[in-house]
């Protein structure tokens, strides 16, 4: 198969990042992106909507244990799992990993996604199959807001906030959200970059603040998603997101009680970002 | 002034990063290296190493901060202190900031870096000016083996480990290092990437420990340099790198004593990364 240098097509960054050695294996167009599943010598195949790299096999498990476990970790006991999105599964599968969780519902948006990741990534789709899973392909804001079950933690797991993915950022879906939740629950949202959307970071805050009575921003580095520093936003009804309140059970790479708190923005930080103040 | 796609050409890493809209500032061969100075329309001036980015306007304190702040924090009293490489001035001017600092010694082999910078970077040349600071035109390698006065911190800024750098990152290196300091003495180098170059961060850890009673590692995500998640190893002969002994007085823009305690690896992280058992 021809190689060739996979540049990636990010409006919203001021690096362009490119794949040299890619080879395609498989490119469709569903009736919300263009999917394309790419071969890298070094980040083994990887998965692009529209033109902007969502995962690769050698380094998603940062990711994906990232966005999941903090949240699990902080809530006494979650049962109920709702997923926004993350249609090739790596959140799923590391929700799954908790035995405490008893029923994971998965909105995607896009079947396309679910189908491809089942044929090409057989490590993060696994989780499809386990029975505690339902699947609704269906727009996550329009679930939030008529519930069929109150969840004990909502993960958003989109892409950049554009098109189908904007309106996952706004407050009024925050707010549906905040509603859907038990209790003791707990909203965690992938936010974008610390130093290439800032702006946009506190605002995520900001907004999550509107609804919830505890906000918070941890981070961790990707180099495949443009800006790297990447942004979790936490909020949260009761717990506070820094202190996982629950022994780490579950295998990871990566994730544990010490990269938990290590993740958090120091708070002199995080309060000069929602205020508007850091000059970066 | 026509402005162009400029490239990386980085032959350590897998991506390679493009800054789309730039323009040629500036262009020299010295007997090292081909320096160019470009203009970016979101990252400012940046300065280019044989086709590498070492350091862009917008971004570059937080290199800068990270890499001298620690050590001078963890030494109870640092006057003398020694910087190889660093031509460009930021780290010197991080070190002045310190009015402990009672003399610094700047040990750069290519002098054109320095004259490029007092033409281009004023806001991080500004330090050659200081009566403290003294510039040895050399290699630093051979400073250390013979150094007129015993250094309280030393730090090495330099660029990837090939080339003339190189040998800035042998362990007969850090062992003249040693030599060099004062018996509460600290050395710090930038060390690459712990994404991708994760073997190589652990042989500089193993390095230093030979050297050095305590050796450890912190990071900082810095978007222009390719891998991101950025390390700097720290070796120390008495204090702890983890605890600042002063409390912070001089002006940052993103270092504090709470940045400083959460950028180093958990310690089990680094216990794996050293012990080569980090799968990533």
């Amino acid at each position: 198969m021809p190689s060739f240098d996979f540049r990636e097509k990010d409006p919203f960054s001021p690096i362009v990042y490119s794949y040299p050695g890619t080879t395609l294996l498989h490119q469709e167009r569903t009736p919300y992106q263009e999917i394309a599943v790419l071969q890298h010598p070094h980040f083994g195949k990887m998965m692009a909507l529209d033109g902007v790299i969502q995962l690769t096999e050698r380094d998603e498990f940062f990711y994906h244990e990232m966005l999941v476990h903090p949240a699990l970790h902080v809530h006494p006991s979650p049962r109920q799992v709702l997923i926004i999105g993350g249609g090739d599964g790596g959140t799923l599968r590391e929700v799954l990993k908790h035995p405490e969780v008893q029923a994971v519902t998965l909105v995607e948006i896009d079947g396309g996604v679910i189908e491809v990741s089942k044929r090409f990534f057989p490590g993060l789709s696994q989780g499809f199959a386990d029975p505690r899973v339902k699947v609704l392909l269906d727009d996550g804001a329009k679930v939030v807001r008529d519930p069929p079950v109150r969840y004990d933690v909502a993960i958003v797991d989109s892409t950049d906030p554009v098109g189908a993915a904007e309106v996952l950022f706004s407050a009024e879906f925050y707010g549906a959200v905040a509603d859907a939740l038990t209790p003791q629950g707990i909203l965690v949202t992938q936010s974008e970059s610390l130093l290439f959307h800032l702006s946009f970071v506190a605002e995520v805050q900001r907004r999550l603040k509107h609804h919830f009575p505890i906000a918070d921003c941890y981070t961790q580095p990707l180099a495949t998603y443009a800006g790297n520093w990447w942004t979790f936003s936490i909020a949260s009804k009761t717990h506070s997101p820094r202190r996982p309140v629950r022994a780490q059970k579950v295998p990871t790479r990566y994730y544990s009680s010490a990269v938990h708190r290590k993740a958090f923005l120091p708070r002199s930080i995080y309060r000069r970002m929602v205020a508007g103040k850091l000059d970066w």
